[in-house]
């Protein structure tokens, strides 16, 4: 297993602050951006910010409003079941399991993915595409 | 500027927990360790898991414990001065600083950092050095 993070997603409450953070001050320029969500190639890997509500409900994020939410760590795996094969690890080794099938562990919530439209190269750094 | 995260590190409160869901869950193998901090090289940045309460004093949070601290993002810059000229910026962006030099602003926080001991590649990938 690789040491990865594919994607970064920030839960924003105010998206023209955030728009204006990470464009003005950052110098981002997005690669996907609408009302709710916002993406721009880093690195190797993708930071997005989604209106906090709809990320927490996307993780199925069960604890109240507050810490330790409002981020997620994402990493894109090869295929659909490598996906599944890294949850059971990964609740073997003391994750929980917030959401069935793609489901991210609790405590700091990692999503595991299989995204076939984002490409991972060899040393397994990841370009957002649509 | 590019479009860079350098490091993410999160806070944690079960040092062996986390050890454990990293290590044998996601098969991570750190770089540096200490009985309160471990490191590990992802791709082309660094992940760190640090105990929370050291997190959150060093960062100078202040906000009551919870949301939205817990992690924190960093950006690896060339120089110290650097350092000073992307604050500015930010803060004209909206940000809030949280530190004088190398302080992260407000809401996520991000700590923009020169260390000397880290490599930074000319795609902007960071490798953890001591």
């Amino acid at each position: 297993m690789p040491q990865q993070i594919s994607v970064i997603t920030l839960g924003i409450t105010d998206a023209a602050r955030s728009r204006r953070f990470y464009g003005e001050g950052f110098g981002g320029v997005p690669v996907h951006e609408t009302p709710e969500i916002v993406f721009y190639q880093m690195n190797g890997l993708v930071l997005g910010t989604w209106l906090r509500a709809a990320l927490e409900a996307d993780m199925q994020w069960p604890g109240p409003p507050g810490a330790p939410a409002g981020f997620a760590l994402g990493l894109n795996v090869g295929s659909a079941e490598a996906v599944d094969a890294l949850l059971r690890r990964l609740e073997a080794a003391g994750g929980r399991i917030l959401r069935p099938g793609d489901a991210p562990p609790h405590g700091h919530p990692w999503e595991i993915a299989w995204n076939p439209a984002w490409p991972i190269d060899a040393e397994g750094r990841v370009t957002f595409a649509i």
